[in-house]
């Protein structure tokens, strides 16, 4: 049966395709996470837990679109970069934004208990979710640059924040008072000197965030087939108005890995599996 | 700290406001649930736990979100109508659309357990999410009528196909065959004829698939204060470059209400506590 | 031929459709004409001559595109009501927006020389154009009631200002200084006291700026063909995925009519001649 | 005087910035140029004074905006590159497209006596325009590539099909008949065995279409100031949310060129002067 007299509706609905051959970067944020976070308890500045669930929903998403090359995560926020090229969707905005959105939210949600095996979800969390075009390999290393130096700041000021309530005996409204104005280095000198902290020896999953890698696998001689959530043949290349049926697809093989490793300086970027990364 | 000098990638995040003034409709679908069904062995044709477990979402949904006015879910879909006044997120396009489907995953997978007690979820489902701008009353009662006679359609068919490999012992292969280019009152007839029921004895349910609507509860002189979740006071109304502050808020209080009748016909939008719905 | 393999550039214009059944209000604004008016010596505080070759080409726009159904003009902008279901380009924002603009400068341009027979062209003027939409006839009145209110106060100020100016020997700077602060009446008594002058006896166009209005002309018995350039057939109504070609077209004879009344009461928009203007 | 209370209907006008730091493309096209072409009986197939009347407009645009940096014309068609870093008018897509579309109109008309003495204009011409994203350099390499193919590709059949009509005699219709399925080589050898006529003779302006380049111009030692229309200084660089007025504005001078030359070979983009087209 074809429809009805009042599906004339749908000419309301208008197309939002994204701009060919640019980079998207997805950036997922938690909705009144602070609010969230106090009410289930995490630990204080940095909930090892609730990190490893984030990094947990964000390799899930990495295993269903092939086409997300790169993450980044850090507190309640991950980031994830879709290859210039992806046909995500036929890079339809808004289907592309809400189903990532989505499916982050159902694996946080689906792995919760495996994390917080003691503490039971109180109330159902959210995230929102926003798609930014970046034309130029250099914004991508800037955009992440970007993030990463926010962990930094964030996170020596929230380890010597609570290093002073929890272990100085200083109420919220004193550490912060003790706070203003410091620049990093007093900081560091804080942590040092009254609590004989290294902030260098912190988890580096605390210091650098986690960053999500995707790599290609080089095409081995001996064909023994790869496992398949972590070696996956990439999607279908540039878009086009003609299919791109006819045109030979080479299957490249990739793996994600998880690093908790510097991504501000070139070392991480010049290392020849990453050259993947800002490709097509 | 104020930031670093990567900041400069913000601005690349460009504004999408909608419309002002303009109804949104919100509407979301499951991600391959075809599949999803199968694997977690809903009862065909129709899944009452699954069609409650959208339900109960769609209603903390209502909870949360004041300006939503009506929503009608059949299936593994709803729409959400938001007042054309609503200034939500200040009408972001990107920040609502997430935001809602995010919430409504969340609570999905939250609520399951409630509803499949006995089948644990083997995955995340996730759904997408889009909004359509609607600028006329007309459009809106044309859109649920729309979303209505689709479940009309499609229910009419799923019934009458699963009586014939349910009780009739066909094959789905069969059956489609049996059903190519009946018109609906063969379908009434087969049903009829070969397996003595009465379509219209079916569930208001699946017949009339679910309406969530909003009401305005007058203001009563007992000035007994209402349950939270139930009575809610309205959000800020016409969005403007001048912020509405100095305007004098009145506090409307509604309760949201579930049904299972038509939507199509007049009798519904007539009702005086309905004319709220496409009021500002 | 088919084209070349470059052609894969075209896949980078991206549609924008503006949403169906919402009012198009397109307005063209002078670019620079501060100075162009200085160049060309225009009488202050108005120019007759230039006022008359804006209304000129707004006229020649509303024979060439039917679907604008009002116009509202004042010093060197103009302003035009497509009519909501008005198919044009199929609603394509660019190629609307940039024909409007380019065919009304063409046309300041080509009637210059009428208006201004001793005054050649020193350089060639400009124009932009925007389109805003509207969801409902209120937003269309109170438009239209903006720009008149704007035409008011200006035309009261520039009036006053350059009798103070060219009557009463003031210095420019003088004048700002003896208007500041002053309010509607006080204009009105300045004039009246100082110069004899009566405000309400100042040529409407001035005081009203230009309305230009279509109109349905009643379908007649004796079948004289209209003149071609103020009679012509309405386009095709509401856009469709389905293509309205089986519809039956009703052809509307249509007359454009120049006026300087009011517009912001209630009178101008109760005739029944005007009510076409917001029907479809 | 502040406003009136009709002013909110400015909150229905929605921002359209353009992606940041990408290059834009800005394509006029002719109106109905068929018919202006008969009306004011243009030469075929190639009308050398419409062509440089096209010509003159478009210097005209680059001398007002010095973000064009490369223009390309042929037939009723320009094409404008602007520097990706342009911030003209904010990055505005209304505004700039309005504007160029429209001095290039206002261009058209106002120089019309000059090319065409003889040959009043019987109406007003218009344009449409349209803006294009682009992200990297090979696209725009491309889409210029894809211009200038097309030129050949639509002189080659034109200059062939004129002959056959002109001076071989044959009907318009006959001709395309005689051209249906011809190659390149095949049109070739038309025109030398049956009219003696060297392609490669014809001039480059038809062949090439017209390239306008910017080139930088070496700041000399003796400081003498350039000429106003052909020497002017560079715009303000990189969009930024902060303000970029303390940045030192280094003001590079630059020169507008018209070639006919190949801009499809890598030739013309490897001159050093060139190299400024696709930098900033």
């Amino acid at each position: 049966m074809a429809g009805s007299r009042f599906e004339y509706v749908r000419n309301f609905e208008l197309p939002d395709p994204l701009l060919p051959e640019t980079f998207m970067l997805c950036r997922l944020d938690g909705h009144s996470f602070h609010r969230f976070s106090d009410e289930h308890a995490f630990v204080k500045p940095n909930d090892e837990r609730a990190l490893k669930l984030m990094d947990h929903a964000a390799q899930d998403l990495m295993s269903e679109f092939k086409d997300i090359v790169l993450a980044f995560g850090e507190s309640d926020e991950f980031s994830f970069l879709l290859r210039k090229s992806t046909s995500l969707y036929n890079r339809r905005h808004t289907k592309i934004v809400t189903t990532v959105t989505s499916l982050f939210t159902s694996c946080y949600v689906f792995h919760w208990p495996k994390y917080f095996p003691d503490t039971p979800l109180k109330y159902p969390p959210s995230f929102d979710g926003r798609i930014v075009l970046y034309p130029g390999d250099k914004h991508i290393r800037d955009y992440f640059a970007w993030r990463q130096a926010d962990t930094h700041i964030n996170n020596l000021y929230n380890t010597t924040f609570w290093a002073l309530v929890q272990q100085g005996g200083e109420s919220t409204t004193q550490a912060h008072a003790t706070l203003r104005g410091t620049n990093s280095s007093a900081k560091h000198e804080i942590m040092h000197s009254r609590f004989q902290m290294n902030y260098n020896d912190i988890s580096a999953r605390f210091r650098k965030g986690t960053v999500i890698v995707r790599e290609e696998i080089p095409p081995s001689t001996d064909e023994h087939p790869a496992k398949e959530a972590d070696f996956a043949p990439d999607p279908p290349a540039v878009p086009s108005k003609k299919s791109a049926k006819s045109k030979e697809k080479i299957k490249i093989k990739t793996r994600v890995e998880l690093l908790h490793c510097d991504i501000i300086g070139d070392e991480f970027w010049e290392q020849p599996e990453r050259l993947y990364l800002l490709r097509d």
